[in-house]
C-alpha cells in the first residue's frame, strides 16, 4: 500500500508539471511531440526522416539511460539536439525535460521540440513530459501482438508508424491482427507505413504532423 | 532523497527474497533462468526452440503487463507454461515469481525453471528473481548499439543470444562494434548467434545451459 501511495503523488505531481510546462512551450509557439517506442525501434531515424521532411524550425531532446550516440548522429546531419542521460531511469519526467529545454533552448520559438523517450514500452506512456502529442514507432520486426502485450502506449499514442516495412518480406507480421489490436485500444490514431532505412512512408507522416501542429505553431 | 530511500529498500528486500528463493529451487534442483529482452526480440520462440532441444523437464513462467498470449503459444506446442501479469509494472520481482511458483509446481522437481520477463532492456536487469543465470536475447533488427545504451543488462548477463541472425543481410548491423560493447561490459559471457524463425545457432546454446546447470540439477 505504501508503494502505490508514493507512486501516485509521484505521477500526479508530474502531471500538474507536465502542464504547465506544456502551456510555456504552447505560449512560445513551440509544438511537442513525446517520441516513444521500443529499443532499437527506430526512433532516432525517423527523427531524422521527419525533421528532414518538415523544412521547419526543429530541436530533439534524446533520452537514454547512457550514451550520446543518438545525438551525435543527428548533429553530424546538422539537425539541433541536445542529451538526457538518466543513468537507470526507465523513463523522463516533465522536470528532467524542462530543465534540459531551458539549458539548451532558452530563446527557441516557433518549431518542432520533438523529445526521444528511453528505449521502453512500458513506463515512458505513464508519465507526460509536456508534449502536445505522443508519437508511437512500432515495426515489422517487433511483431504483430504488441498492442495486445503493451497496451498503455498503444493507447495514448496520437500518430503510429509502423517501421522498418522494407522488411515485411522476411518477417511474419500479421498487418489484420495488428490493426485490430490498435483498433481496440485507439479508434483515431492514424497508423503510417514507414521505412526509416529507405525513406519511404514519411510523407503523409510528416503532413499530418503539420497539420496538428499549425494552432500551436500559428 | 525520499524517493531514492525507498527505492534502496525496496531493492534490498527483494535481493533478499530472491537469494532464499533460490537456494528453496536449488534444494529441489531447480537450475532457473532469468530471460531478459526487449519487446518483440524473441524471447518465446527461443525459448521453445531450448526447450525442444533439452529434451529435460522444463517450466516457463511468462511474465507480462497484459495478455497470456506467449503461455498460449507454449502450451499449445506442449510445453507447461504459466502466466503472470503486472498489470503495468515494467519488471517482475522475487515474491511474484515465487508464488507464481508455488501455485503452479508446488512438487516440480530435477528441472529448468525458465522465467521470460516483461520485453524491457532496463530495469528488469536490476531486480534478482530467483534465478541462477540471466540469459539475455538482443538481435540483429535492434542494432548493434545496444550494449552501449542499455549496459546493465549486458553487463549482468551470464549468456547473450543474438536473435534474428537471418535478417543480418537486410540489415545494418556491425557484429565488431557489437561485441566490442560486450566485451568492455562483461568479458565472459558466451555470445550465440541464432534465429527463432529458422531455428539456427542453438545447438551451442544449449549444451553451454546444460553444462552451467549440471551442479544444480545433479
Amino acid at each position: 500500500m505504501q508503494t502505490i501511495e508514493v507512486m501516485e503523488s509521484v505521477y500526479e505531481r508530474n502531471e500538474k508539471l507536465a502542464a504547465v510546462f506544456n502551456e510555456k512551450l504552447g505560449a512560445r509557439r513551440v509544438f511537442c511531440v513525446n517520441v516513444l517506442g521500443a529499443p532499437g525501434i527506430g526512433k532516432t531515424m525517423s527523427l531524422q526522416r521527419i525533421i528532414e521532411g518538415l523544412k521547419m524550425p526543429a530541436f530533439v531532446i534524446e533520452g537514454d539511460v547512457e550514451s550520446d550516440i543518438d545525438t551525435r548522429k543527428l548533429k553530424a546531419l546538422g539537425i539541433h539536439a541536445a542529451q538526457i542521460n538518466t543513468g537507470g531511469a526507465c523513463h523522463l519526467d516533465s522536470p528532467l525535460v524542462e530543465r534540459a529545454f531551458e539549458a539548451e533552448l532558452p530563446d527557441f520559438t516557433g518549431g518542432f521540440l520533438f523529445i526521444e523517450n528511453i528505449g521502453n514500452l512500458i513506463c515512458p506512456a505513464e508519465f507526460m513530459i509536456g508534449e502536445h502529442i505522443k508519437l508511437l514507432i512500432s515495426s515489422v520486426t517487433e511483431g504483430s501482438d504488441k498492442p495486445y502485450k503493451y497496451p498503455l502506449a498503444f493507447e495514448k499514442a496520437d500518430i503510429i508508424l509502423l517501421n522498418k516495412w522494407d522488411l515485411l518480406p522476411y518477417v511474419d507480421f500479421d498487418w489484420d491482427y495488428f490493426m485490430s489490436g490498435v483498433r481496440k485500444l485507439n479508434p483515431s490514431a492514424p497508423v503510417f507505413k514507414v521505412s526509416g532505412k529507405t525513406g519511404e512512408g514519411y510523407g503523409e507522416a510528416i503532413a499530418w504532423l503539420k497539420t496538428r501542429a499549425k494552432p500551436v505553431l500559428k
